[in-house]
C-alpha cells in the first residue's frame, strides 16, 4: 500500500552568499506555510561558477553603481525580512570547510547550518578559522573535535563535489535556489513563487 | 502659500527591455494605489552601459544555464502579473527612433510608450521600422508624419542623451528603474519596495 508523499523543496545554498543567508531564514516558513518540507543542500559556489563559466565573485564584475546598489538591496531586504545582517570584514568568504562541516554533521546539518549563516552574515566571524567552527558547533551541543576530524574525511571532501555537480546538472548556476519538482527558482526575491510551486504541486502517491 | 505636494516616482525606461515592459504594465497602478504620481523618463540603455561599463546586452553575458533561467523567468512573471508576452524574433532590439517617438509626442508619452512596449513584447513588431511606429502612433490618433518627423530633429535627440547622462547620474546601471526621493529601485520585482517608499515618502509641502 502506498502512502500520500509530502511535497518538498531542494534548497541549495553556499555559506558564502549574503542572499543565501536572507533565504535561509525563510525558506522553513515558507515550506510551512505551504505543508512542505525543506532538503538543504550545500554546495561550493566557487565550484558551481568555474563548471559553468561565471565570473569567481559576480559581485566583481558589476558595474560601480551596480555594486552600490546591491550593498543597498541586501540592507533593504535584511530590513524587510527583520532579520540581523551585517557585511563582514573578510570577503569573499572561503567556506569549503564550514560546508563540510555542516555535511559531516548529519541531522544536526539545518541547525548547524543556521548558525553558521548568523555567524557570518550578522555577527562577523570568520568561518575559514577552525576555532570558531569548533565553538559554534561545541555551542549547540555537538561533538565539535569529532565534526571537525569528520569534516576532513575525504569521503565529505567528494561529497561536496558530488552535490556542487547535481547541483549543476539540474540547472543551478547560484544561490539561493530552490527546486520545486522540476521547476527551479533563483533568489530570496523568488520566495512566493516557490511557494505558489509547492501549493500547485500535484500531491503525489506512491505505487505499492 | 504653499500646498501640500503629491508624491512621486521617477520611472527609468527603454522599450529594449522586457523587464521593464513588465515594470510599465505595474507603475501606474502601484504608484495610483500609494496615492502617487509616475514620471516617465526614457534613456538609451546601449548608452547607459557604455557610460558605466557593463556589457552592450547582459544577456549575453550570462552563462547559459543562466540565460536558460532568464527566459523561464521572464515568462513566470508575466504569467503572475497576466500581461501578454512573447520574445521578439529580433533580438536586441534597437530602439532610439522609438525612444525619441516617444519623446517627440509630449503629452501623450505615456500611452504611446504603452503602445510601443506591447508591440514590441507582446506582438512582435519591429520598432526599428519607421512604417510601424507611423502605424502605432496613428492608431492612437496622433498625427503620425509630423511626429516621425519631429523624432528626427537634433534637439529631440540631445534630449535623449540628456535623459540618459541624467539617469546615470542618479545612479541608474539598468531598466526599469525607480527613483522615489533618492531612494533608487531596480527590477519589476521591487515594485513592492516602491510602493512603500512612496508611502514612507513625507508629504513635502512647498513654501511661499
Amino acid at each position: 500500500m502506498g502512502g500520500a508523499r509530502v511535497s518538498s523543496v531542494i534548497f541549495y545554498f553556499d555559506f558564502s552568499s549574503p542572499f543565501a543567508y536572507l533565504g535561509s531564514t525563510q525558506i522553513e516558513r515558507v515550506a510551512a506555510a505551504a505543508g512542505a518540507t525543506v532538503s538543504w543542500r550545500p554546495l561550493l559556489l566557487g565550484g558551481l561558477f568555474r563548471a559553468i563559466g561565471t565570473p569567481d565573485v559576480p559581485l566583481f564584475a558589476m558595474s560601480e553603481p551596480r555594486r552600490r546598489y546591491q550593498a543597498r538591496d541586501l540592507a533593504h531586504w535584511a530590513d524587510h525580512l527583520r532579520v540581523p545582517f551585517r557585511w563582514p570584514s573578510r570577503f569573499p568568504i572561503r567556506t569549503a570547510f564550514a560546508l563540510r562541516l555542516a555535511l559531516a554533521s548529519g541531522e544536526a546539518l539545518v541547525p548547524l547550518s543556521h548558525a553558521l549563516y548568523r555567524a557570518a552574515w550578522a555577527d562577523d566571524r570568520d568561518l575559514a578559522d577552525r576555532t570558531v567552527l569548533g565553538e559554534i558547533a561545541a555551542s549547540l551541543g555537538l561533538d565539535a573535535p569529532a565534526l571537525l576530524r569528520a569534516s576532513e574525511e575525504p569521503a565529505i571532501k567528494q561529497r561536496l563535489r558530488d552535490l556542487t555537480d547535481e547541483a549543476a546538472r539540474s540547472g543551478v548556476f547560484g544561490v539561493p535556489s530552490f527546486l520545486v519538482g522540476e521547476e527551479l527558482f533563483f533568489g530570496q526575491d523568488r520566495l512566493e513563487f516557490v511557494a505558489d510551486a509547492l501549493r500547485r504541486l500535484p500531491s503525489e502517491t506512491a505505487g505499492d
